[in-house]
């Protein structure tokens, strides 16, 4: 006799922009994934995966300005461009040094460190990408707590490569008995990945944003940032900054 | 030599909910496409079919009241019944009667009535449903305008079904040459519809206000719902209320 199915039932959400968020959450023992494919979430993985020990999202360039004073490295991406004056942008290419190694990083891009503002206080927050897709999936079946797919968006509008990344992490947790209740965005995000998985870049030929990114020549940012599962690891927000747990 | 070519390109966006509007609206010089398939604008459209004169769509019950006072009907619907009190709820099967014609309507819902009063003001507003699917095509062909399908979702929260009409809308205009600025969501939502169009019904069958409806007994209203291009009428906002243009 099955009498404990509901009690283990997990709901999982995708919130499709940050000005959608507060109609999603409900307590806070979930855990959001915030998403921003092209480029911020791709390039805090990669940094992490190049030694990066802390990074510090923040929203206006004056605090990442702050944290540059102190001795941090400091990153600042807007409208798709490195701005004058910061370490880096959010390409994930340009974080791909060994000279980073032990080093703290502050960072402000569009929508991405935006997103992780949103989502403070809300539950556990980590960072997800199609780079580390993999490692997310398995954290949250770990976790086992309702999930928020906090997609970053575009300046509040809906983006399809956040709610396609969305969609893969939705069409594996589907599988996993715990996972029962996909709302409504979860499946239509779920349907979105079963229609490209086959070939992600394809897919986002016609969006906006990968063709903003394209218009810049970052077409190598592009391939990079849809490739599945090639980097092992999840970064978890604690205090204020993100970092590797038990690193 | 074509050289007009960009004067002549129309947008076509989707706001998943009404919370988002403020993100898309960019001059006034639009149609607003206002959607609440599961029942709101499939009701509106069954009323006018069976001869209503003029839809009063209002936010709060005692605003319908008010009108109900000085003779009109009212209808009224909270969380998916029709409310004590009132002539009628959203059950488009409920208006098909001919005891309505030439008769005014103030109408109060959940969802749809409220994603009306934010497009207020944002450019000419009119109403859709997949029963009057293939007349808001031909009316947006003919207005020649950019175009914004807002989705009325559910409490602000994305929902599947009206998704799937605005993709449904998409899926048509962008075969005709001046629809050519398809934004990401118009692009995801033309995904799920293509997914879905042989089997709207199935396509729906996991998601949560079909199965809130289920549960209410209201199969034959989902049914009823998902025909498409059966009613040849597009409901106009004039003033503070929906007519038939012309009639």
């Amino acid at each position: 006799m099955e009498t404990t199915v509901n009690a283990n039932e997990r709901r999982v959400e995708v919130c499709f922009s940050p000005a959608l968020f507060s109609a999603y959450t409900q307590d806070t023992d979930c855990v959001i994934v915030v998403i921003d494919v092209f480029r911020a979430t791709s390039a805090i993985c990669t940094a992490f995966e190049h030694g990066i020990k802390r990074i510090f999202p923040v929203s206006t360039l004056e605090e990442a300005k702050a944290f540059q004073k102190q001795g941090c490295l400091a990153a600042a991406e807007r409208n798709g461009e490195i701005v004058a004056g910061f370490d880096l942008g959010n390409s994930p290419l340009s974080y791909q040094h060994d000279r980073f190694v032990g080093k703290d990083l502050a960072i402000t891009t569009t929508n991405g460190t935006k997103a992780i503002g949103v989502a403070k206080g809300s539950g556990k927050i980590i960072v997800g990408s199609f780079l580390n897709l993999k490692a997310v999936c398995e954290f949250l079946v770990k976790e086992n707590k309702d999930v928020i797919l906090l997609c970053a968006g575009w300046k509040d509008r809906f983006n399809l490569e956040d709610s396609l990344f969305a969609g893969a992490v939705v069409y594996h947790l589907k599988n996993e008995k715990q996972f029962t209740g996909l709302s409504d965005s979860s499946l239509a995000a779920c349907s979105m990945y079963e229609q490209g998985k086959s070939d992600l870049n394809g897919y986002l030929k016609n969006s906006s944003h990968r063709n903003r990114l394209a218009r810049l020549n970052l077409e190598e940012d592009i391939e990079y940032c849809l490739q599945e599962s090639i980097l092992p690891l999840v970064p978890v927000y604690h205090q204020n900054y993100l970092w590797l747990e038990g690193h």
